[in-house]
């Protein structure tokens, strides 16, 4: 039997012509195994529909009323009771449809998700993982925004919904579970992060790798990394800078180029170029203390020659233009 | 008249060997402008310094102890009062140095920092900000890992000695301060931040430019960038690890090439390659929201047809696999 979809046909900025046609595409080459119900207002729907020949396979199911990507979502989710989300997970949740998707206001659709469907037993906070590019695939972030404050057992339980989603959908045996912290031993980190780690150690149920950092994302120490949402929505918005970033950084590489290299040359070349940019060494490698009453520098303990130098360089010009005087000043209120 | 720097003799992985070279390369190449305080064990840097011929413009301070990398720092300070990091500071507090730098054991030079210069008035917590490689240049990073549970008003003084800090030492007119959060406005975020942000409105004498996002971070939206000492490591690191992992990600994809092209097709088929790892719409476009009863697909407003297309196949597949019952047994305590 088709395993039928119920689709927001009104969410997103181009809807509903792309979703229309994503369903389409998704129904003709599912070669039966997929239906889709098309919710939304019946006449819109039907207009984009036509265009595509009426094929099989794709039903609309009317819902009179759309709300806006720039609707208050909890109001929307109120005043809207028979917007397309509504009446497409009214079909799911009455299993005329074994799914819904939107790509329509995502508050909104997490609103009326709880409204409509309720939450499982036990559960805190509902949490949306995704996916990072990795050295050796992806791997699984969460939360990613949806919770802004968390707590220790909100953690615990991502841990325990991300690791469920690894196995059964990315089809990763044992998932490794990592908490994103600032160092591996389980005193690092903040008070949530400390606490989440003794919850985390105690789940017997869960492969827990304990903390990674940072540093560890791209190299996937863990297959699925847990962390507040704040923390996870910054990382994932920075990690996908990264796609436009890197070709631009490398294209100004290619622009201070003198000579014409050959192919491996000036590759090398390039990315020494880029390397060096993201070499923590290269400013000099050493930090001020801001704060303490005095020019105090900080320098890596893997430190070499030529930092030392930099760093000295550094410190006598902050004693000759008088950072901690300037620092002073500005705390004044 | 020369700046006279203290310098940690002992502090780092390869001391006192590199921290003498480095301080002797500073001292030369100054030409009489900078000159230095070895503080250490005064046989053993003097058994080093000798190497390079003692050059004019060094002087070694006698330090008999020594604090590890390994040493708790708090226990450490108060232990060895004449560490080489006290002996340092000491002569930076009675002015005869006019700076003081260290590659040690970083908690120790911290706490040592506080108890013999002192802080601040007013101040609640040092800082230590990080340079952060972006496409026009550096921006400052802080916090970056000194202060794990910050309150809103650590924040705001985090912004005022960076942006002295930038005012200073960068060389930059008026700073822009950005406040890192999930979204543009006001309310977004979490506690902190959105607690923050009203600070910093507030506050008349920075050049506040509001909330900024991960993915504004590389394009130097501000020049100095305020955060919590939690997310500002975890994002310091990831940036660092940037480093190493996109040469690797680029030779993973030359050596996915069949043919040899020239120079300008190799490149772009490169960079390609490289941005389709990091493009979100890569692996569907689409997450499921987990935690509600029922298989609920969230897809990005500006998806496409084809991103559609996959993420109604992910969700097929989600309720085909019972996705949900796998994340209600998961939670199950």
């Amino acid at each position: 039997m088709a395993i039928r979809v119920a689709v927001d046909a009104m969410g997103g900025d181009d809807a509903p012509a792309v979703i229309v046609e994503g369903a389409v595409r998704a129904v003709e080459s599912s070669k039966g195994r997929i239906e889709v119900q098309l919710c939304g207002p019946e006449t819109v729907v039907q207009a984009v529909l036509e265009k595509f020949g009426a094929p099989s396979g794709i039903e609309i199911v009317h819902a009179p009323q759309v709300i806006g990507m720039g609707d208050s979502p909890v109001a929307a989710v109120r005043a809207k009771g028979n917007s397309s989300i509504h009446v497409g997970l009214r079909n799911h949740k009455e299993r005329l449809a074994d799914a819904f998707l939107s790509a329509g206001n995502t508050g909104a659709v997490g609103a009326a998700s709880l409204f409509v469907l309720g939450r499982l037993p036990g559960l805190f906070r509902p949490s949306i993982p995704t996916l990072y590019p990795t050295l050796k695939g992806v791997c699984t972030v969460l939360d990613v925004g949806s919770n802004m404050d968390s707590r220790p057992d909100h953690l615990l339980q991502f841990a325990k919904m991300g690791s469920a989603y690894a196995r059964i959908i990315m089809d990763v045996a044992q998932p490794r579970i990592g908490l994103l912290s600032v160092g591996e031993e389980p005193a690092k980190g903040n008070e949530l992060v400390r606490a989440a780690h003794e919850l985390l150690v105690n789940s017997m149920d869960l492969n827990f790798i304990g903390n990674i950092e940072g540093r560890d994302i791209f190299y996937q120490k863990a297959d699925v990394i847990v962390c507040d949402g704040f923390v996870g929505n910054v990382i994932l918005k920075l990690g996908e800078s990264i796609r436009t970033v890197v070709p631009e950084m490398i294209e100004q590489e290619l622009a201070k180029l003198q000579s014409k290299p050959s192919v491996v040359d000036l590759l090398k070349e390039v990315l020494a170029a880029l390397s060096r940019r993201f070499d923590p060494e290269r400013y000099g490698g050493g930090c001020p203390l801001l704060g303490v009453e005095g020019e105090v520098f900080i320098l890596h303990g893997s430190t070499t020659a030529v930092a030392v130098e930099q760093c000295i360089k550094q410190a006598a010009q902050a004693a000759k233009l008088n950072l901690t005087s300037a620092i002073q000043r500005a705390l004044a209120p």
